[in-house]
């Protein structure tokens, strides 16, 4: 099984490809519209992407994308993001000079940075693995990467401190896609969530409220609530939902029924297991 | 009457500062951030930032801006974004070899660029009139900038060709801000919108729902909502409401009192006028 993701080797997002499945084998991709369109066009089997982390909020072009292809989710993992710093063999704390990784690993990281490296030179990188990368393949003496364990174990990297960021409620929620053709109703265990996205008919007084009220008069929860724009239609917008439940429930069945009376569009994003955490 | 807004000379948040307010005075900040903290401290009088984009969706790091500071918005506008081509004067569109622009206008531009520049360099820079401000201030020969009418003006460049944009529903939302202390009941004719944030509290099932029936229950419409993270608990979310009235008004008073049973925080974020289009 090929899992698409984007980034570099290393990266959060091929680690949430070896916790989904361990055996199968992570394809690197620049963007993640390459890992929509890689999916939709068989090159590869599922794809991962990041959805929305717990500190910046919802990574929102992958909802677009979501919503643009045919695609299902099957599954959803929550990755705790956990930084050490790095470099080559032979440095310590007291040789670096600087420090590089992307902007925001960085500044989760700036209290370690300020007790144990003040005098460090901090340069922002576009991503983690590639800061790892670029020390490993450039051999640069006296510098350091914030990654992840997988980028110094990947670029033969050593790990000089461990877990330095200062929020430890730092997590990425990653969802597993399958090609819609492929999909299936989730098996197993549950609990089981479901992702929809739609789009009122236009002026339906109170919209939003009644097609929240089809979830909430069947006591279903609502888990998240996501608007992004709806193109060509300035200051209406397309609302995405997680809720519990899956579509193979009667009860959950009903409810998109019942959306559908008031909704101009409605795409099944997917029903998958609550994901669990690593 | 001093108004801070993120940008260059040109770009269309200092369109938005003299659509305001005519006869202010609009002062450059490099970021949003500066924006915000330079209101707080009484360097200015009041503040214009872009909150939402009609293509592109929410300007996020705004909203977690507006929670975190003492201002309230007391207006809105929405800006028809324009694009033309310009270059110094004596280029013709058969002179042209390179194009600059933000990557957003690039895209937006593209059919365009396509029929009329199809030989010409494209080059993505930070934003649309910092590109007219490099072509002007190095005197680039047989170079162009796709950025607005004001991007011309103040940088003597000629427009070659107006409004090239494909999709001509691009608007943009400004807010106006004060600092808390100084903002006032909305005056005027209205009609008015009131803005809010909040947090529900924990483990109250359909918390979401029960927050929009208090608006929904008393004929007030909402007119948009948005979700963020709430740093320190993952999965939870702080909301952002937009709905029709004046906290001048009983009813929305009753609303905001009924809501306050419910929810663990809640700030106003102000009532002003439903803003009119540029």
């Amino acid at each position: 099984m090929r899992i698409a993701f984007q980034g570099e080797i290393g990266a959060f997002s091929e680690q949430a490809v070896r916790a989904f499945a361990p055996e199968a084998m992570p394809v690197s991709f620049p963007s993640f519209e390459a890992v929509f369109e890689a999916l939709v066009q068989g090159a590869v089997d599922r794809g991962v992407v990041p959805i929305e982390n717990s500190l910046f909020g919802s990574v929102h072009v992958n909802y677009d994308l979501l919503q643009a292809h045919p695609v299902r989710i099957t599954g959803e993992l929550k990755l705790r993001i956990v930084h050490h710093l790095m470099a080559l063999p032979g440095e310590t704390l007291a040789t670096i000079e600087e420090v590089r990784s992307h902007p925001q690993a960085l500044g989760q990281c700036q209290a370690f940075l300020k007790t144990h490296l003040s005098h460090a030179r901090q340069v922002p990188v576009y991503d983690t693995a590639g800061a790892a990368r670029q020390i490993a393949e450039e051999r640069l003496a006296h510098a350091a990467a914030i990654a992840s364990a997988a980028a110094a174990e990947e670029y033969g990297l050593e790990i000089l401190a461990r877990g330095i960021e200062s929020d430890y409620t730092n997590y990425t929620r990653f969802l597993l896609l399958a090609h819609q053709e492929e999909a299936f109703m989730p098996s197993g265990e549950g609990p089981f969530k479901t992702s929809i996205v739609y789009a009122m008919k236009e002026n339906v007084p109170g919209a939003l409220f009644k097609s929240l009220a089809v979830f909430a008069l069947r006591d279903i929860d609502l888990l998240k609530i996501e608007s992004r724009p709806l193109v060509g239609r300035p200051w209406a917008y397309l609302f995405y939902l997680d809720f519990t439940g899956s579509l193979s429930e009667p009860v959950v069945q009903r409810a998109l029924g019942h959306l559908e009376e008031i909704t101009a569009y409605l795409k099944i994003l997917g029903s998958y297991p609550v994901g669990p955490e690593f």
